[in-house]
């Protein structure tokens, strides 16, 4: 039976969610471990986005295949039990056999937190970017405009071999502050390796008048990752929700 | 000169406030190191509330009498720089000589928050006790009635050898659920040790159908420790404000 599985988690502890070699210190190593021991099956967890070291998730979304039947709920709270407390299983749920979290999402949301005053944040600060200095929002939003869309956001890819097509859609921006935390938020089709981070980076350079917001027009002409600005740290994105088509 | 401090602490890696033998690992601690380097002098940091280990604040408030005279707003950024990611100075004001945070005092509200879902919070899970269960709250707020008003709390303080008064006024106890999280404010003139704690694992029992909400009264007539509940744990509790009379 096929599971589809909603996901939340504190991505400071990991380093990301893909599984790499030895480490089970990631968040798809730490899922597989807990259903193998439930299951004794060998078990292999797909996610939606494959979410950096630091980066966390209110809303990621995997799918495993498992040989036995289990009840959906039952399994969701073995799950929850045995996970680390910095993970969590919002939901599981029977799905098609078909049913890829990746291959099927048609969209994702993520969120960039970051601070725009001078306060630490000390009970939110580790979903943050402690940036901690005012920025020219309404500059940043019109540079954004120049994103949504579709286009070729190759200068915004950090993987340089990257083969296949990196033209993407992007459906919104959006800028809220509130407390002294800019939350900028992305909704697209999907989204290349660090894209995400590298288009906050370029953004706080508009923010900070060391560039203006219609040269994003050359930035992504450019199609070069050198033309755009620096990487913003990963503690200040989370993985908000993955859209799939109602069947 | 006198400087009153208003403070914000996540106090998960802490011994408590209260600075005790060699153990630097508290607020108290933190606070007294970081301005002795500053100004080169001997201090002593005074708290309005000693908050336990593990408890949090979001308004403490203390006072520190410096023999230099200091710009307040760059001692607040300086002290704010050196001091752990944890703990975050808000507001510095010089203060008439006399002030003292504890001693002038003339309200404190706590708040206790606590899970009533099954779920996990991974967000917020170090500011939270994760007690897990739905709860009868129409009967701990009519308990919680008991409390307010001028009454002795002996039944409610974990210092048996308290030579002081352990009469204390309630002003208000109140209850809000959002979420999954169920938040219980208590705000008096001050509390003893551990009372907010006790009073909080006592309307556990009669949230949970243990203990009648009218077995209160026994409760507080008791005077005796042994009367009321369990002590709930420090997690879930913040110090939320410190009073003073308006001058």
């Amino acid at each position: 039976m096929n599971y589809k599985l909603v996901l939340q988690y504190d991505g400071t502890r990991y380093d990301g969610w893909q599984k790499q070699g030895n480490t089970s210190q990631t968040i798809q190593g730490k899922l597989e471990q807990v259903l193998s021991r439930l299951t004794g099956e060998e078990v292999e967890v797909h996610g939606a986005g494959r979410t950096d070291a630091g980066v966390h998730a209110k809303g990621q979304t995997a799918n495993v295949r498992l040989a036995g039947v289990y009840d959906a709920e039952e399994l969701k709270n073995l799950m929850n039990h045995y996970l680390p407390e910095d993970i969590e299983v919002r939901e599981a749920v029977p799905v098609p056999e078909r049913f890829h979290s990746r291959l099927n999402a048609v969209g994702k949301t993520y969120a960039y937190r970051l601070t725009v005053d001078g306060g630490k944040h000390v009970f939110e600060r580790r979903f943050l970017y402690l940036y901690g200095k005012p920025l020219h929002t309404k500059a940043m939003k019109r540079a954004a405009e120049y994103f949504v869309g579709t286009h070729d956001f190759r200068s915004f890819c950090a993987n340089r071999r990257m083969k296949k097509s990196t033209v993407r859609t992007i459906k919104s921006i959006t800028f809220q502050e509130t407390d002294g935390i800019l939350t900028i938020s992305f909704t697209g089709d999907g989204f290349l390796y660090h894209m995400i981070r590298i288009l906050v980076g370029t953004l706080l350079e508009v923010g900070e008048g060391k560039r203006s917001p219609d040269s994003m027009e050359e930035v992504l002409k450019a199609c070069n990752r050198q033309a755009a600005g620096p990487l913003a740290p990963a503690e200040g994105l989370t993985l908000e929700e993955v859209f799939y088509q109602r069947s």
